[in-house]
């Protein structure tokens, strides 16, 4: 057998996706319809946290349409949601159950739902339910006093405690402590398309179908099948096109149980589609936390430990990540540096505002803003450039793999690979580092407000334990390739075609890549934690290695030749060194070995094969963010003139997807950066609803992003040597912005708090020229 | 491990298949809709033969909500349909465009297809469009001279040969020889639904579906994909339920494919639901033969030698089955006897009327009428009883397996196991047919027309090559079989999961059985033949073996135990020594081999197992059928008083299903009998186009049946012995009804022709009591 040709993989290859995509054909769970459907509406809790006395839905009922209204006593039975990804236990009393029981705990949490024959009288009808809560006292800061959500449920659910090596003997003996409070605030993925989903029974074959499902549909079909007492079989769940989903959608929330469960009660398809408004107050936020971190650092600038305590906000009710994103905090803070003794405590804490999990870079983008701005911190201490603190502290690449000590999903945080010096050298150089800073220094002669700022970082990716691929070829030659993967915008078609297409030998052309469907496949993991080209890329690299082989063989026993001399090459099995000698079609090999077909007899049955990639431990990838900012002293508006992204994925299947990853995700960086807040009033009632209120980065405010895909550190864990390349763009934002804005403003150490918002730049500036010019207040 | 249990298998478990039937919950094709679909109404030619000048849609287009219209000129590039059993060559010609090109052949020959947004529009349509047709000479009589078609195509597409022996030997040293012309009319299985299917085409994933599919879905979608140019993978078919198949419903159709090709092009759902009078002049009709034939016979009533000549009425076109039935009808004419010489000629005939295929015991029903009147002539014709004379030809068991020196089918007839005689003793003992012949003969005395008649055959089942089952076992336990079989009314979901429960060890109501989905499982050989217990019972058989194996290894691993001392009883996995012991569920098992699980990483992940099960030759349960008719004088009518049906399938799995399939079976058996008759005029106009017209039996005109259902002659071809039990008891009504008629009129030979109509006996008992009192006539 001749080596595997690379026609594809490693070439920016047209995506598969965006045929129906760029044609308007794509089908977004607005799209789904099935006749005869009814119209869910949830009733919403107008209080941040109540007793909920009664809900009364008689005047619902009466409206004409309105097939049936629900409260928790009709949906008593149904246990609430549970975890899919921590591993703390102690939680299962902050679970959300599909609708409130006695309790509201933020504006939004659902006490009942209506059904109606279109979504106008749904709407009519939710507004008709009538509520009587008693307004309670709320707890609005995850770093206060403790509050009570329910006799005996403190809003302390649980402390996450990382540490390895003697961190008070480092700041017994350490010639400098830092010691900084920063805090990140509360924003989310918010994709383009609101949730959706639509649920549909047969009673004839007693199939529950969810139509709307993403990122994550085997986890789900298997909670909602546990949820309401049926067989994982007997439910199915599709993935259509996904509008965005970055951590937030696919999660399984009380929304999506209530259609599938309605449509069994009422025999007839159920649609919901969340509207923007429920979608800023109902679905996951993401973010928030306060730290207190200091360091112990020699002399030299050299970091002896970081010790940090941090106030995770996690809203109303802990939800499917369980603790995920506090404890990506405390694993991946330390990021590439050496750090030889650290110690994180992490308080979950529960607040009157809508349920936290992930987004994009999730505990990293925070973990990284606040590491980062600890080394500026350093820096400033110690008196040398940032840039060179660090060098010092950098792990060496002979230091690899980095065995950190720490934990995290399940999986020993093992820096597998990398060459962080090496990659922080390549972006100075891309970013022309030193011209920039003389160009800096002159726009300041000129009056600019003008900085520059760097941060680094380490990524996760590729987490296992395992994923399945299953390709068939048919008998007219076609590819199929099955997976549990979940597309949701990142290209999991293309990169998967790209890899079975070199690997088997066939056309990328003619590769059909099934995705998100339950019932086309018995288990899948879904896509989350830029696991997918990892995992379902290796899974399909064995799998089109094993279909390679079968068919090689077969054809050989055809051609009477052997294997050896046999090559498949675009879809046809030749003679590798006789290109005009005899040829077969894969779709003869698909035919001869059917069932009842004239080899079937003694061999398996059908062109197919599957192939299972297990891995105990993530890939880290890692890379630089360099930011540029120019401020306007009379707005305090933070300007992103320039950004680059340098970044090492070990292997990059597709280097367009690459980055393309690379720049949306830095747009998503901003807008947390800059723009992005949730924010509520003292009695917890949102103020960031609609898009005048919470601010989303648009292509004005996003520059031109510079991108630097290097693969200098493929990960030694998987043959290809891949890492994952989704969340890269996003994790150092909030850093490399916030150094840039305190180089800007010539104030180290400013920025304390992401968004950075124009008010709070105005009002520096503003104190800063009163202090230097006493005398304007008076004209 | 200890021997298989059989709970289930053997014992009438209630279906699986009731539940939604009887809860009115079954979804047929007209059930499902889906929103936006359009309605298609096909354009039929009202003229039996014609030159197609001129089809004008412009008319039907005008009329608002008329989307789109199409004639030959629209679909010229999609091939005919081709046939998917046939082995004769030289066919093609013959085959059926999906519209007619220039001319028509029969009347309902779709000549222009409407779409509108309603059905009643889409009908509205269709009568607006206009065609031009010059009407040509019909051919109305298979056995007549050759007629044309069109340029160049004869109307006898092929001539069937078979012959064994030394036919022209026999007939020369005969001590006599019997000579009749037979015919069989033309009727259909004609089940309560009529077809229908929808289209439905997804560009987004580029999939074709087409829900309504039957009988064979994997070939059609073959065949479909095929046509329009897809490779199979991306064309779905789905099987809702099925109200009545009988070979008929589920053959692939121009309407089907039209659906698909519309959905595809207009970009929306297509829905096709068949009417009753299309339904009798479209689906395939089936049976009209004319038979010539002869037997050479010895003194003693041995026959030495059949030589038959026949004409088989193919109606327009060849259709999917191309020469499937005049092919069984010479194999399977000489039926249970041994007849040492044979030859068979049978001329495939095109005529002006519906197109043929087959219908529940295709070629049997008709050669077993031929070859029982043959029997009963020969008895006839040497003075012995012919019973006895059945005796003396009938092979003996212990010539079994018996080589007829035929094939069929592209297999070799081989008997495989039978106690024919044995059998004959049983019936007869079953019957009372002595106290029978005396309660007759009394009846008579008191002036009665009262006849008992007795037919025997042999049925083929379980035709090959192969079936594949997968089974699966889900996280909680539940337990999945996929097959590619389908349901047609016959019980394969309770046979599969009888067989599945009793081999796994699971309780039978855990198992769900999907069948008729061709995206569920790769390949599928559909339900025909009656194929399904014998091939897709032993691929469960296999799967469940396969299944349970694995299971118990695991289970050993984990109950550190040795797999010899564990069986599964119920589900759990037990000690089969100490059923007090430690248990494991099967729930464990399938969590503990999930991929990344604790158990994955060095053997297959999953708990499932694939059966596939071979089989080269066909298996042959047989029978024997008695009749007691009465007949009135005054009107002629024909009452079936008694009736009686011996069956040997080797193996019952479920009884009860059984005897239903023999009791249906029997009451299609009377409709062609004594009711059911496709008439034409002289110009090809269809009679029989509503259900006032051809002539249904009801539950009235059918009589209590009695069923015998004996396992003496298990199969040596498959491990449980089973053969097939669907077409027994339709097999020989026509020939023991026609024989009880004889007997009834005391005239041996009278019935020649099938069905017996009441005006034909009114006319010869006319003629008789003319014969005997002339005198009347002048009163």
């Amino acid at each position: 057998m001749t080596a595997i040709r690379t026609k594809n993989v490693g070439r920016s290859v047209l995506r598969k996706e965006d045929r129906p995509l760029l044609r308007g054909r794509a089908v977004f769970a607005a799209d789904i319809n099935f006749s005869n459907q009814l119209h869910m509406r949830v009733v919403r809790s107008p209080l941040a946290h109540g007793k909920l006395l009664s809900v009364d839905t008689s005047a619902a009922l009466a409206i004409p349409g309105v097939r049936a209204a629900w409260t928790f006593a009709d949906v008593a039975e149904i246990p609430p949601i549970d975890f899919r990804m921590t591993k703390l236990t102690g939680l299962s009393a902050y679970r959300q159950t599909i609708l409130a029981k006695d309790r509201v705990r933020y504006v939004g949490d659902p006490i009942a739902v209506v059904f109606a024959d279109d979504p106008y009288l749904a709407e009519d009808g939710a507004e008709a339910v009538i509520s009587d809560i008693e307004e309670l006292p709320v707890v609005m800061h995850a770093d206060g006093a403790l509050g009570e959500f329910s006799p005996g449920l403190p809003t302390e659910p649980a402390v996450i405690h990382k540490e390895y090596g003697d961190v008070e003997a480092a700041f017994r003996d350490a010639y400098a402590t830092v010691d900084l409070t920063l805090s990140i605030g509360r924003h989310s993925g918010v994709p383009i398309e609101t949730r959706g989903a639509i649920g549909r029974y047969d009673p004839v074959h007693d199939i529950l179908e969810m139509h709307g499902a993403a990122k994550v549909p085997h986890w789900n079909r298997d909670q909602i099948a546990l949820m309401l007492g049926r067989p994982s079989a007997s439910v199915h769940l599709f993935e259509g096109h996904v509008g965005g989903g970055f951590g937030i959608r696919g999660e399984l929330y009380p929304e999506d149980v209530l259609v599938c469960l309605a449509a069994m009660r009422l025999g007839r398809p159920v649609k919901w589609i969340e509207d923007r408004r429920e979608h800023l107050i109902a679905a996951n936020h993401s973010r928030q936390q306060t730290h207190h971190i200091r360091a112990a650092v020699a002399r030299d600038g050299v970091i002896l430990a970081i010790d940090d305590e941090y106030f995770h906000d996690q809203g109303g009710y802990m939800r499917t990540h369980g603790a995920t994103v506090p404890d990506l905090t405390a694993a991946m803070l330390p990021g590439p540096y050496r750090i030889p003794a650290y110690r994180a405590r992490g308080h979950i804490r529960l607040t009157n505002k809508t349920p936290g999990g992930t987004y994009r870079a999730p505990g990293r983008y925070e973990s990284t803003f606040v590491r980062e701005r600890l080394i500026e911190a350093v820096a400033a201490k110690v008196g040398v450039d940032s840039v060179e603190i660090r060098r010092r502290n950098l792990i060496g690449r002979d230091e690899m793999p980095f065995a950190r000590k720490l934990d995290t999903l399940g999986t020993e945080v093992i820096l597998d690979s990398g060459d962080y010096a090496g990659l922080l050298d390549k972006a100075l150089a891309a970013a022309n580092w030193d011209a920039l800073q003389e160009q800096i220094r002159k726009r300041r002669q000129a009056g600019e407000l003008v900085g520059a700022g760097l941060a680094m970082f380490v990524e996760k990716s590729g987490l296992g334990p395992s994923d399945t691929v299953r390709i068939a070829i048919d008998a007219e030659g076609g590819v199929e390739v099955v997976t549990g993967a979940a597309s949701v915008g990142q290209g999991v078609e293309t990169v998967v075609a790209q890899i079975c297409a070199d690997t088997l030998g066939v056309e990328y052309e003619d590769i059909r890549v099934i995705h998100g469907q339950t019932n086309r496949i018995e288990r899948g993991m879904g896509a989350f934690a830029s696991r997918v080209t990892v995992m379902t890329g290796e899974a399909t690299r064995l799998a089109s290695t094993k279909l390679r082989e079968k068919t090689l063989a077969m054809a050989a026993e055809l051609m009477q030749t052997s294997v050896a001399t046999l090559d498949i090459i675009d879809g046809v099995i030749v003679d590798a060194e006789r290109r005009d000698g005899p040829c077969i079609k894969l779709s003869d090999i698909a035919t001869a070995l059917a069932p009842g077909g004239p080899f079937s007899d003694d061999r398996e049955p059908g062109l197919t094969a599957e192939g299972v990639f297990h891995s105990d431990h993530m890939t880290y990838p890692y890379g630089v963010h360099i930011a540029v900012v120019g401020i306007s002293p009379d707005t305090g508006a933070i300007n992103v003139e320039r950004y680059l992204v340098a970044y090492d994925v070990g292997k990059a299947v597709n280097p367009t997807l690459v980055e393309g990853q690379i720049v949306g995700g830095v747009a998503q960086g901003i807008g947390g950066a800059l723009y992005e807040d949730f924010l509520y009033d003292d009695r917890g009632e949102p103020l960031s609803v609609t898009f005048a209120d919470y601010l989303m980065p648009t292509a004005r405010e996003i520059p031109h992003v510079d991108t630097l895909v290097t693969e200098d550190a493929p990960s030694p864990l998987n043959p290809m040597g891949l890492k994952g390349a989704g969340e890269g763009g996003t994790n150092a934002v909030g850093a490399a912005i916030a150094a840039a804005i305190d180089d800007a403003l010539r104030r180290p150490g400013t920025i304390t708090r992401l968004p950075v918002l124009p008010q709070q730049i105005r009002a520096l500036l503003s104190r800063d020229s009163k202090a230097k010019d006493p005398g304007q207040e008076v004209a």
